[in-house]
């Protein structure tokens, strides 16, 4: 008669994989239809639930006690695979290679001082704790556990960025330092290539194409998922960039990520451009897009596409230009970018342009919800505004028509200390002012020279959409924009990137504490806490580790935990 | 001794242009500093007092009276100005060049029965009911007016789709139809490029580019902002799809708008790709890609881009390959795809790339809101799961390591009988499941034949993501998988495409009653409704237009104008 045996072990800690295989050799033994080896937290405890592994005692159970749960045709085949389990235990941990295993990161220090590294994959709630101790060591950490609140990882990464540590993650698959995987990596080639990723399996499918094109890589830092986002500010990626861009042997850099802030999208893709060698970039779900010319900047549309065009890119020479970002800006003081826009569209087009070089950056029409401008009325750092909103056009004329709003918004703008640039648009054609540039031109020539006796350097750009058969005569109209002093485009595209780059060098770079090169560049050597498969995945690969026997402290008790925390603070 | 004059009209209506003409001309004046002719709506009774032009008893007018405000050095100079106001519109009326005025769009219809268009440019409060009245006389209508409710707006066009008729707007700005431009226009030489804009500036730069590089365009139509979103569907832009891919004279198409809800775009994209013409296409923040090879989507990164692409591609054929959709899905009511990830990235580009090809796509890693999966448990038309997410993962092995949860939830959507393909992704490398096709290929392998059994031809996609080095053996894992009857690619990018490719053809198309393409081909007759330079303009480029002096109904009296509205519907 078949027959379900249970038996719970309590404060007992495995790691999940070892957990795993248990389960998996349990099942091969005779008489055995199935087995569950967990950890009884909820998820685990509904899925034996569902599968009639769960009794009401084990139901009782905590996050830190380990239900073994076997089944199978009769009450003697279940106690004969219950009475093996510590010898499968133990046979599993005469695997390990290590003579003597410490049982605290503090032990393990002391015998591999010379380590850069920790890698944690803990469960969740205890890995912030161990990463902040590996960090308190002066250890680079690689931080595999997921479900780490986003304070800790906060906490953890200022706290490493002002050291010159790197940490990459939580939640970090993926990483190739010095031909060594950490987590899940893939064996390639060593190459001309560097990544960056906030992302593990995007950075996966990047490093095998490029091994199976043929080509290979120096680095792959993986950042976390969560790396990108606003409370992060990108700043394990930002340090990453600037490894990768002092490492000699990276020549050409890519960088992924899962959906990211576009604040932190464009602080990095400004740190990208700077870097004088080729960056690829592949940002899931961010409309990136190849724009300038002579860049090295490139924008990948796939995954694939990444891994192809870093290929393509290795020994082609990198042609930093930005001469228009050469010219001295004014330095009274003077930094921001008010746009005064007719049409909808052309002031969408450069907002979308210009969030990848201004994290400072609102609108009426936001792309996104933290571009909101509180109030229309009021300009805000750079400010892009769509005078031909409903809220301005009630009872009266478009902006196309009728220059009123746009001459007094400019006045205002115009007499504001912080402006640097006024950007305006001015759309010809049957239905619009018969003659824009005879009230606006006086008016640009105006802001200018007053701003120039007040010891300012207005610099004031307008975009003109025209044909020369419009009624309007687009060339007179260039031409008196011209004279008032202004810079003319024709093209909006054109403008938004004239700003973007007259702009960007003035906005300020997050601050980080330089991480040294010998993390990437010496034999890696590293501390191991949790996942016991991580270990041997490195030995496999030649690198020197040392695995800690880890276990919860305090057995798990949650209440004791939190006062060894406070404790180890004071 | 300086004077202000204020004079105040109830429930007298003049157009916006005709006040702000008027304003600038009392502002000629001698002796007369400033002016403010204005209905007194909110906006402009702020606005007027300002600048002292505001009275106690205008600051008590509703928007349905005229204010009109005179300072000036002294009384006999704004009294000698305020005298001049009615010779000054009076003057103004007589540059119409139309011997009677029609009193209402009825009359209008009875004096140019064979007008195709009505264009509406009343105040947005009125505008809806004076486009109905248009669609009733089954006239075409340009909706320039805005401040019209997204009800309305859904209103019109599903009304006008059943019948044939096009609704372009509200808050249209721009189109060009027959070499006549309406709203905004410039003045561009006819050529083989046909436009369609969700954006009124955005189609003037792409026209006046399209122009200066010496090509030209057959109509450019106009939707109004907000006809991609998710209430409107696109119905407008849809209809105007079809019309320029029947439209013999348009060669090439261009599609442009602002930011657009994701169905939508994945419905209009559908409809572009089965046009058999070339289609540029520049979806403003929307991070749609070229990544088809052989396509007639071309993909642009700016309006300017847009223009010079679809100049490139006058002349060059155009290859429509979709060898892959040929092939016959099983008729049994198989239609969804669901893709089970171990790889976030991987499931995020999957969700990237197929968004645009399939409207019903729901994730538990959503890229945009409406893709949220109310319970990653339970999926729900084509799904997208990221296995990987912490919600899978607290206290068991990542899903790259231990198969368990995949291999459930695979039974389970193979069993499932509306399910047409199942997607997985194997990534491979040090720290990964030692073998995984051991585990997923018998499971795929099971799934297919039991579908089979039940009559369904269950179609089972794998990527494999992994190198020649790697520890698991790429090319056996790839046997394994083919055995078992899967299709495997070494790409998530070609995984997706070949998906949505797959299952494209199996959404149903909005169902619209054809635009008769006379709308477009024939020389352009009009009925003008609203702003009195429209009528000039039209007159001004060779169109027969006829202009209704509209005023408010019941002179502007709401509650009357709603009584009104009742008995006409009744």
């Amino acid at each position: 008669m078949a027959a379900t045996k249970i038996e719970i072990r309590r404060g007992t800690y495995y790691d999940s994989i070892t957990l795993m295989q248990l389960q998996a050799e349990l099942m091969q033994l005779p008489g055995i239809s199935n087995a569950g080896v967990m950890l009884a937290t909820d998820a685990n405890k509904e899925l034996l639930k569902e599968q009639g592994l769960l009794s009401a005692e084990a139901q009782e159970c905590s996050g830190s006690d380990l239900i073994i749960s076997i089944q199978g045709d009769n009450k003697a085949a279940t106690e004969t695979a219950l009475g093996k389990v510590d010898t499968l235990l133990s046979r599993r941990r005469s695997h390990d290679e290590q003579d003597y295993l410490p049982k605290s990161l503090e032990a393990a220090v002391k015998m591999l001082p010379e380590a850069q590294w920790v890698l944690v994959s803990v469960p969740g709630n205890y890995a912030a704790s161990v990463a902040k101790e590996g960090l308190r060591h002066g250890k680079n950490i690689f931080l595999y556990s997921d479900n780490v609140s986003l304070e800790d990882e906060v906490a953890l990464k200022k706290d490493a960025s002002k050291k010159g540590l790197l940490v990459m993650g939580p939640d970090c698959g993926t990483a190739i330092i010095n031909e060594v995987g950490l987590g899940f990596a893939n064996k390639v080639r060593r190459g001309p290539i560097g990544l960056i990723g906030a992302s593990g399996t995007g950075l996966q499918q990047v490093t095998a194409r490029i091994h199976q094109l043929g080509s290979g890589i120096t680095h792959a830092i993986g950042t976390g998922g969560r790396d990108l986002s606003t409370s992060v500010g990108g700043i394990t990626a930002l340090q990453a960039l600037d490894l990768l861009r002092r490492d000699s042997e990276t020549q050409v850099m890519v960088l992924i990520s899962k959906p990211a802030d576009s604040k932190v999208v464009s602080r990095l893709l400004q740190r990208a451009r700077e870097a004088g060698k080729h960056v690829v970039i592949n940002l899931l779900g961010h409309p990136a897009m190849q724009l300038e010319k002579n860049t090295n900047l490139h924008f990948a549309s796939s995954l694939d596409a990444a891994a192809e065009l870093a290929v393509k890119l290795v020994n082609t020479p990198t042609t930093s230009a930005r001469e228009t970002a050469a010219r001295e800006m004014s330095p009274s003081g003077q930094k921001y970018l008010r746009g005064l826009f007719s049409g909808g569209t052309l002031a969408y087009e450069t907002l979308l342009i210009l969030q990848d070089y201004l994290p400072n950056l609102y609108s009426n029409i936001p792309l996104k919800k933290e571009q909101a401008l509180a109030n229309p009325l009021v300009s805000h750092k750079h400010t892009i505004l769509d005078l031909g909103e409903d809220e301005f056009t009630v009872g009266r004329p478009h902006p196309m028509l009728d220059n009123t709003l746009r001459l007094q918004r400019l006045a205002k703008e115009a007499s504001d200390p912080e402006v640097a640039i006024i950007l305006l648009d001015v759309v010809l054609g049957y239905g619009a002012h018969p003659d824009p540039a005879s009230e606006l031109a006086p008016a640009l020539s105006n802001a200018i020279s007053s701003a120039q006796k007040n010891g300012r350097n207005l610099e004031v750009i307008v975009t003109v959409v025209g044909t020369d058969e419009d009624p309007q005569d687009l060339k007179a109209q260039i031409k008196k924009f011209k004279t008032a002093g202004a810079r003319v485009e024709t093209s909006s595209r054109e403008a938004a990137l004239y700003v973007g780059q007259r702009l960007q060098s003035q906005e300020k770079a997050t601050e980080l504490t330089a991480v040294d090169l010998k993390v990437l560049q010496q034999p890696l050597q590293a501390i191991n806490v949790g996942l016991a498969s991580f270990s041997e995945s490195l030995r496999q690969q030649g690198a020197t580790v040392i695995h800690v026997d880890w276990r919860p402290p305090a057995g798990g008790n949650e209440k004791l935990i939190s006062i060894l925390e406070r404790m180890k603070k004071s």
